[in-house]
């Protein structure tokens, strides 16, 4: 019987498909693909490898050697009995997000320092009205918590802007590609919010992450300062940021929530001061994410078949 | 009789004043302020240097030896009879509004290459829809017509996306700071129009800018280019470009028009694909601009005092 490889991500394209087909037939897989896990269930009995976002696979899966997913973010494989098959190898596509979410992050911060929620409100009346005070990246004091891919991507394209300082919150000390000014530990982040203009969270959903921007920590924010959260909902006390944007203390551009849709009779909905955006910094519909996708689960396929460590391999218990 | 310096910007703080009034003293001038023409006017019939954006100064100060404008376009100096006193130096504050120019291409760009206008309508909806198609800078082929402030500062920015190509259109021929991959002059961009994603114009308005962007070169962008608009609305065919904007086959996001402010009954207002904005770019609203305005005014005005030749002197037949 031919080893199985079931690839269930709609949004590729032919080409995308073909690729993996023919690096499947190099190695002696069956490459499947299907746009449902309806479509895809028959198969998953005898799946050795699943590319696919859902932890339905995981579940469904009992022969299950590695399953990889096109996202970045881990959270519905990490209950202990998420996979069938136990021994399984789990691993992301952490990489291909960076640009897109970056781009996302550059234009949600301009959008809250230069108004463009009022602007529009204006332009929608017909008003020839020129006058709000605006501010600027320039100048300001930026606080990226976690320096992955996405905190990379995003400080490379900051610096451009002429921000006063750039600083990076992560757990190893490094600084990579020497792109901030200033590397902190979680210790040093209470010392360094007072002093914070533009906060940028791309952390995942961790137990460790959990509510680290708690109630307090959100009112060591200065006046004005903007929330920027495009890593996990429950990184974030919504309730406590909602509160100081109704006061009119605080901005923010939220991409992501602590639950998810955003239940229809949330109050965020109509939140002053805040971009409310529905989780789509990363999501995959800008073809250059896609073709990442593609290239970073080959590479790993790779690796896989050579039996060699997956570069992407996620440690279930840390959730990333 | 003291030498008069009359300055009309009423967005100026009291620092601002302060630092012109001394500079004023330094030099035997007496420093007026004034937040409105009316008030001004007893005081222009000696003032020897008016710091003012409106052509009424240039008009009613028959003694006037220098007028800067704070702005960067001098349009409404331009007419054969715009200075009361013929032999009056004119200068401008170009090299000001770079930055908020700058910050405002690539917010606007990013919002129409990733949809927010209809992510905005999307959440006031309720909705939770994430699955647009969305486009990036990074990759695009971007064109600058216009290299001076404006053009430089965006390029900067612009090439830590990771564009395909940045080419800047000038006169010079010159690649200021090597931002960009290639300059062209006019005779070249019919050629290149085919082969640009991203359209930013930051021209002055001038006979030799007038309608550059006529229908045929409208005409000549590839579908789905963006044409972005921070120079002068007469430097575009407003009608043609309205024209593929309405088929959908280009998009646009304007701060200028051919007729400001833009007339109540202008179907531009409610265009689709269009991000329109009040001319809001370049204005006095952020701190930095102001700043800088002021310190190019006193650079300037050592330099007149001293009977130096004036940096930001302007070419009042050229029109910059």
């Amino acid at each position: 019987m031919q080893r199985k490889l079931v690839t269930v991500i709609s949004v590729l394209n032919e080409a995308h498909r073909e690729k993996i087909r023919a690096a499947a037939a190099r190695h002696g897989f069956e490459a499947l693909f299907f746009d449902s896990e309806a479509q895809a269930l028959p198969h998953l009995s005898d799946a050795e490898i699943v590319f696919g976002q859902s932890a339905f696979f995981a579940k469904n899966s009992p022969r299950l050697r590695w399953l990889c997913t096109p996202s970045a973010g881990v959270d519905q494989f990490t209950a202990p009995d998420a996979f069938a098959s136990p021994s399984a190898l789990l691993s992301n596509s952490s990489g291909a997000y960076g640009v897109t979410i970056a781009e996302h992050v550059i234009m949600v911060t301009l959008e809250m320092l230069r108004r463009q929620g009022d602007y529009n409100a204006i332009v929608s009346r017909r008003e020839w009205r020129r006058d709000l005070p605006v501010r600027a990246i320039k100048g300001s004091r930026i606080t990226l918590l976690g320096t992955g891919d996405i905190g990379q991507e995003t400080a490379l394209r900051l610096r451009a802007f002429g921000p006063e300082s750039i600083a990076g919150m992560n757990r190893s000390g490094k600084n990579p590609q020497a792109l901030f000014d200033r590397i902190f530990r979680q210790e040093a982040l209470d010392a360094l919010l007072p002093q914070t203009d533009i906060l940028i969270i791309s952390l995942p959903g961790t137990p460790e992450t959990q509510r680290l921007l708690d109630a307090r920590r959100v009112s060591l924010l200065p006046d004005q300062a903007l929330v920027v959260n495009v890593g996990r909902g429950s990184v974030v006390d919504q309730a406590a940021l909602e509160k100081e944007l109704r006061q009119g203390r605080l901005l923010a551009a939220l991409d992501v929530f602590e639950q998810e849709p955003l239940p229809q009779d949330d109050p965020l909905w109509t939140c002053p001061n805040l971009l409310l955006m529905p989780h789509v910094a990363g999501n995959m519909t800008l073809p250059y994410t896609k073709d990442r996708i593609v290239d970073l689960f080959l590479e790993d396929f790779e690796n896989y078949c050579a039996g060699k460590p997956l570069h992407r391999l996620v440690d279930i218990k840390k959730g990333y």
